[in-house]
């Protein structure tokens, strides 16, 4: 089923791409952005059929709005939305989600309200590099609230589904968890890796210094905003890193090299484990 | 100049590698290996004329030999390869340069050895994934010791060249330094990233995590030899990773964003740097 009329409000990358992806499902797709330069480049490369910097005008009239911002905006674009587009499913694609369901739960229209976050991306940003193809295969994990209905959450798995991706539906704190673990400190040890190297080192650099260190390239600002977002889980995942470091170097400081090869070797055999599972 | 007659003692990865490509640039090339499934598997795939599991008859009238093994063997073959391959140039390629050099310059024969790291390799082992390609437009550091004789390094530079590699000379304690930054440490945090994994986080994979946990697949047992053997270096680069990872967990809990802004653009900065000196 594809929705008549969609709104994205913030038209980056991924509502760009959302945009995109809808447009060639069918809808008719208007973009809200405060930015008029990110309107502009929205509706001339076509992800979008109008954009406009006035909220109200771009959502009035859809069955389904997505906030496709960083965090901070979105928490300020919920109530509005719920008044510019009245009736609609509300729909954020940001990358933290605990503080954004919390803000829908205590919502007077949040029955009509639901968490989201697509596993895509790029290091790039911009509608320039959006991609109606993003989401293909990809996770995109759904995080309903107590009170919201079963008909918005199924909106929410049939925009899914439009886009070509796979839902996963969980709590927002459960979901939070997880990115700590398998998104938020990849992107932080990728930016210590980059931070630490001195002129010169590009001469010896191979394809692993290359990809450990492309994480590292994503826009600072809406990074700090997601660490800022789940600090709790991601200070927690730090110390644990930083302590498996430490005994790390202890132990090869007193040459205890059985326990340094099982550290390695069960590295090893999740490291295996994760792709079986995902070409599984 | 194409060498008449290679010996190469290690038919791994490596070893096959540049047998390989030597073998397509005209030399005969004999290979050692103390197993003998890796030698009749060097030999069937013919990345050497011929194999043995007996040093002196692989070696016997080389003009080159490279010893292409984990650092401990290499320092277990350097004696009886100057006594096997008389007046031969000695090189080794292993991936810590220190004790191997000391080794060397310890050696009657000393002046005819000189040190070598080809920065390339992947996450896989062993004679099938052999690529006479794989140095192509790679960084191979040369580390002569103050005894190596300009002829020893010219002929190290020559092989070098014959790979299709790009030279880089300069001394052991150096190479070890600058590895321990951009191969070691970054090999430790895809392990780390690897180790913290739990069961169903490859539902959220992407193609971040996937990367980043790419040279967790490699050898537990070759990279616990690596480890030790620059074990010096490799701490001191642990201990200031898990500084910085409290560092950050201590600011983020105060919610000290420009601190955390800071060091995600300072990395960006140097990630782009990166790229730039890679690309020129």
């Amino acid at each position: 089923v594809t929705p008549e009329r969609v709104a994205i409000a913030g038209l980056g990358l991924i509502g760009s791409s959302i945009g995109a992806a809808l447009r060639r499902a069918g809808s008719y797709v208007s973009g809200y952005d405060p930015a008029a330069p990110a309107c502009e480049a929205a509706e001339s490369l076509g992800h979008v059929q109008s954009a406009s910097t006035d909220l109200s005008a771009a959502l009035r009239g859809a069955q389904l709005v997505v906030l496709a911002a960083p965090v901070a905006a979105i928490l300020d674009l919920l109530q509005p939305a719920t008044v510019a587009a009245p009736g609609a499913t509300i729909m954020d694609v940001g990358s933290v989600k605990g503080p954004v369901v919390s803000h829908m739960a205590e919502l007077e229209d949040a029955q009509r309200c639901v968490g989201g976050h697509p596993i895509a991306g790029k290091e790039t940003s911009g509608a320039a590099h959006a991609d109606a193809a993003l989401f293909m295969g990809r996770p995109f994990v759904l995080t309903p609230h107590e009170t919201t209905t079963p008909e918005t959450l199924e909106t929410a798995e049939n925009l899914v589904a439009l886009l070509g991706a796979k839902p996963i539906v969980t709590t927002a704190q459960e979901h939070d968890r997880v990115v700590a673990r398998t998104s938020h400190l990849p992107q932080v040890l990728s930016s210590v890796l980059a931070s630490n190297l001195l002129p010169g080192d590009a001469e010896y650099a191979g394809s692993g210094l290359l990809d450990m260190t492309r994480l590292a390239l994503s826009d600072p600002s809406l990074w700090t905003g997601i660490l800022k977002w789940n600090r709790m889980n991601i200070t927690s995942e730090l110390r644990r890193a930083a302590a498996q470091l430490e005994l790390l170097a202890a132990q090869l400081q007193r040459e205890s090299l059985p326990e340094v090869f099982d550290f390695m070797e069960s590295a090893q055999d999740r490291a295996r484990e994760l792709r079986r599972e995902v070409a599984a």
